[in-house]
């Protein structure tokens, strides 16, 4: 059984390709990490996901504990059997859905009790209880639980927040022991606060992960103040691991952010905006609801390594979204998802050829062109 | 390119086993032609349907026209490239829809005019209206306009109907012409009332189709009323020609029709019931929604051809239907339609072997032994 390593393949200024070995496989970075929220990439197969290039998929603990439960996952194999998924899984600690979803929340030191969307039964999640779901579920990276704070919030909100996670930080980390094989990150937090975010960052590489996660963006905040925060944390943290920005983004939020030295992403855009009709192209995002595509015989991009996005006429694809059918939602979530796939292969060649900044360039002129003028 | 033909290979009993050629491709009978109401079926890309091993798909001549419309799609290239689908096609007239689904509607001898269920707008659909909108289409199949009564009727509404449907059947053939190797089926009425069904068959084969279907069933009668129908019918269409049971039905529905010398068959159970969580097994159907399965780590069928059926627990499943993923309607239309596939090869290759009556009695008994039992 392969353990979880690290290695740093090559560099372009910041930006840096390596490769992370798991027991479910090589994870080429940078890399995105579809969604699959409760065991399912919406609407998507395994086979189709693995087809568009992710080599990891990310899950959500909060999801999993309630429905159908970690012991249940772990007593039929753990998620990778569970989910008919054979590469990497990261799974998140459940803190960011708690604060999201869960209406009643709790938050002490010990832990955070919440109710239940599903049922409404009060549910307590410790950090030791974090580190213990995802060995349940066999994940090959785990989060350690963290508080994540909304932004805007004031300066002692997020610095009490920050303070919290680094504890419960230290306590996952005891938890979770050697992991066998596995790997915990650690989350830096701090808000949009560069003092609170280098005291979070300098913390956790002294008590150390196997990698770094930056949590606590794309919570509100503009694109401007995430990149400023990756900008003040990125160089904090230590080159020979991982570092993974939460819950980030658009493919300019990816490209920009990989200028600036992260390694992984996850996001439910690729899939949500294909649910709503929106495919991310190299000519940036299409809105098949356009009457516009109506009577194009064209495929979205015959380029694309993407059966769907070469084979579907973008009238079909609009006929699709306008009637409703579930095909227009599998058939836009598999281009989206291979598109972002084939962004993160085209930056890992990129900075590993040392030309990222013409990459970024060049991606960046093709989404501000459109999609009005032909590929 | 092949014109429409068909060869009867094998009979036994009453049961057929034989060949349809189109243009594109042969369909080999007993045929399930899964249900494609808006050029797609439901949940499934066009590769799956064809790996399910399916020939042949239904359109709904209804749906098409309003939306995205006959010209539109005979501007893209006809049915087949709109939707990605190399197999055959069949289409419906449209009748049955302007029936069920538009509240406003008239009809004299010479068209029915109705009100779209989408905008509004009125509607004329004539028979030769709907022959010229299936050859726009270009569907491998055309069926004749008729008129569908709901059972139970009043002879005289089952009669009127009938003769209806006659005088549109003759117009449509004229309509037709030689539809360039495509074929058009003329269809029985009669409602369940054995003179009527005799006049109309007697009628329309004195006139001559490529194939016959018996309509005006599966429209609420029982299904021994179904069967009665299919006896009295049956006998009365020449052996040389295809004969489609329209609508029908569940897996023993087919079984015991095509018993009776069908030869085609449309159902949108198999994916309606897979969007509900139900899956078509040997065993019966099984609700996956049913708590005891929750735990179950056994897949569907792992003795199915399907991968699907073979790849995933009941347990996964069970999760994605309580969870309203997706991918449980997507899996298990996948199966339901894999599984309808396979019981008509089992159909055919048992008409082929001599042993029909065998494997109507096993596939009976799988059914009622239920899922409770291991397979």
């Amino acid at each position: 059984m392969t353990s979880f390593a690290f290695r740093l393949i090559a560099t372009d200024g910041a930006a840096r390709c390596g490769e992370i070995a798991t027991a479910h496989g090589a994870v080429a970075t940078p890399a995105f990490m579809p969604v699959g929220t409760q065991a399912t990439v919406k609407g998507l197969a395994p086979d189709t996901v693995r087809a568009a290039g992710a080599d990891i998929v990310l899950a959500n603990t909060y999801h999993l504990m309630l429905r159908p439960g970690a012991e249940r996952i772990a007593s039929l194999g753990g998620l990778h059997a569970f989910m008919n998924w054979p590469g990497a899984i990261l799974t998140d600690s459940g803190g960011f859905q708690v604060m999201s979803l869960s209406e009643l929340r709790q938050i002490d030191d010990r832990q955070v009790t919440f109710r239940s969307h599903l049922d409404g039964a009060m549910v307590e999640l410790s950090p030791e209880r974090a580190v213990e779901i995802q060995a349940l579920l066999g994940s090959d990276i785990a989060m350690q639980l963290d508080e994540c704070v909304k932004l805007p919030a004031a300066r002692a909100d997020i610095d009490r927040a920050m303070w919290l996670s680094l504890r419960w930080a230290e306590r996952s980390k005891r938890a979770f022991g050697d992991g066998a094989g596995r790997a915990l990150f650690g989350i830096v937090q701090g808000g949009d606060d560069a003092t609170i975010r280098h005291e979070s960052a300098r913390a956790l590489v002294d008590i150390g992960y196997h990698g770094y996660a930056i949590g606590g963006l794309a919570v509100g905040e503009t694109p401007e103040v995430t990149l400023r925060v990756v900008d003040e944390v990125a160089p904090a943290l230590p080159a020979e691991r991982p570092r993974y920005l939460m819950g980030v983004g658009t493919p300019e939020n990816l490209l920009d952010a990989v200028a600036r030295g992260i390694d992984m992403f996850d996001c439910v855009l690729p899939t949500r905006n294909g649910r709503h009709g929106v495919a991310f192209t190299r000519r940036g995002p299409v809105s098949l609801k356009n009457a516009r595509h109506a009577a194009d015989p064209r495929p979205l991009d015959d380029a694309s390594a993407c059966p769907a996005a070469r084979s579907y006429s973008r009238a079909y694809l609009h006929h699709l979204v306008k009637a409703n059918e579930m095909l227009g939602a599998i058939l836009l979530s598999e281009i989206n998802v291979a598109y972002y796939q084939e962004l993160m292969a085209g930056m890992r060649a990129a900075i590993t050829g040392g030309r990222f900044a013409d990459f970024q360039a060049q991606a960046k002129a093709g989404w501000a062109q459109g999609d009005l003028v032909p590929l």
